[in-house]
């Protein structure tokens, strides 16, 4: 059976036990204290679930799942730069407690060293599970560049901001559910069910996401609620609302408004077009997709029953 | 025959063609201005030389050689936003055009786009073209990490000096060179020897570049003299005088001097420890050296006579 805290475990021990080369001075240093520093780990658990319900051994995937956390954590390198963030899981950033120069740097060589990682598997599977790494990789880039560019431009359509999260979101899961499959060995119909399945689900997440920062419970949710509205940030809720009704959100935006008089009028729009349902009905298309999507592996029913818990878990979410 | 024009010719053409993927706003803009900014293409040219002295044709190892020279190009994109640098080869570098923002995310995609266009090779060389590369890069990243922490340690050895311009400027030559050899498929004796070439090659061209900066003729050197000793650089001549005559270094460059009083006393001190004349017997080992290694490879004499030549002109040279 999948256990996902076992698989959590295999990963954490694994990111405990690499080996850093010597006389490199601090280069590995932020390497280190970045790949400890916790957290969801759900891609690894993503790529060992695969392989586990496709040949039996999640360990056969365990480069792949530590290549691809090694990547996940180089974009968060990188991403705090472009930031200038100080703060991730609790702790300093890398680029608050070693500066720029340090954090690209060392970011530059842990995405080699998840490449290097990301090799180690049989010679057959090396260049799909390769091409796989690299492709998920310009998608990720080109996900962040989008999201960049989204950020001033107020002509950005519904399509083009799914297309960008599942860039920025889904891709990354796609990819790592994808390798645990190819380096168990699985059929392509089994490959090309698990990756529809990790975009519908990281699809399906990313708009949770979204609709849980304005219509989420405080109690439960965890963070101040309208952070993306007093942010102005484009979820699919803002876009949705800026197409249907300018006129309303840009009184709402205008004349620099307090925090709660802000997020209470953009909310009351989001409402008023029914956003909020409407949010909760894609996101529920989303879960039937990925749910549709994983009756197409060739999987046994426990573990398929697995990864829809898994799907339902995420999309359904409260916080 | 080889022919450095036209291997460089070769190269100037495939970047030129390459192509970018659409719809992904202006990730490729910056990476399509640096490949296409010219520069001397060294790296390339030793690729695709070695490639044609083992098997007859440089392009077997046309792929390869883009992708050094994309990976060349990589690190100076994330070099210049570390150094804040904001002209390269006569034009504003991509961080002074772009931005840091930009100039890390797509050094990022660039160094993804090397690693997938190196993988262009018969499969059976994928593996040790891959090694080759990933462990070529980890080298980059740690000479440049070392070359940081130099700048503010008054303790740096000789030897340690050595070990870090080896990393960050021989290393990938030593890279470029094998990985030519490597898919021309190339027997280990000559795929090492070409390796020990590019090694003593760049510790001679790295001491030259030192050399130059002090003791070179200004009417044919190009810049200004004297550069690395106003800007304290622990060049070879640098960390000698230090550790040779501490007290006089120490007085030259207390009192903060001015620019050609500074460059007067230091240089005198080299004069006076020989340092120059030491400077040059050891390029000329590194150069008897690389002669040497190449006499081991299993290729033409008028190739290995090319070779030999480009090793005299490289560490002869006076600009």
């Amino acid at each position: 059976m999948i256990d996902l805290q076992h698989l959590s475990d295999i990963t954490a021990r694994a990111l405990a036990d690499i080996k850093y080369p010597g006389e490199c001075g601090g280069l590995y240093t932020p390497v280190d204290y970045t790949l400890s520093s916790g957290g969801k780990r759900l891609r690894p658990a993503l790529c060992l679930a695969a392989c586990q319900a496709v040949c039996g051994d999640p360990l056969k995937a365990l480069d792949q799942a530590i290549a691809i956390e090694m990547f996940h954590n180089f974009t968060l390198i990188h991403d705090d730069v472009m930031d200038r963030s100080d703060t991730r899981r609790g702790r300093p950033t890398v680029y608050a407690k070693w500066g720029d120069v340090q954090a690209i740097l060392s970011g530059d060589a842990l995405l080699t060293m998840a490449t290097a990682r990301v090799m180690m598997c049989d010679n057959d599977k090396l260049r799909p599970v390769l091409d796989c790494f690299n492709d998920t990789a310009q998608e990720v880039y080109i996900g962040q560049q989008l999201d960049m560019e989204f950020e001033s431009d107020d002509n950005v359509t519904v399509d083009e901001y799914l297309r960008m999260i599942f860039l920025k979101t889904s891709a990354l899961l796609c990819g790592s559910i994808s390798l645990g499959a190819i380096v168990a060995g699985a059929d392509r119909e089994t490959v090309n069910a698990f990756y529809r399945y990790a975009k519908a689900l990281g699809l399906a997440f990313q708009l949770r996401d979204d609709w849980l920062d304005t219509f989420g419970d405080p109690a439960v949710f965890g963070k101040r609620i309208g952070g993306d509205i007093v942010n102005r940030k484009k979820t699919w809720l803002f876009i949705n609302a800026l197409n249907e009704a300018p006129a309303d959100m840009a009184a709402a935006l205008s004349d620099n408004p307090g925090r709660e008089e802000l997020v209470k009028a953009v909310t009351d729009i989001y409402r008023r077009l029914n956003l909020s349902e409407r949010c909760d009905l894609l996101i529920q298309d989303y879960y039937n997709e990925a749910v549709d999507a994983i009756s197409e592996a060739h999987i046994s029913d426990a573990d398929r029953q697995w990864f829809v818990d898994l799907a339902k878990k995420l999309s359904h979410r409260n916080s």
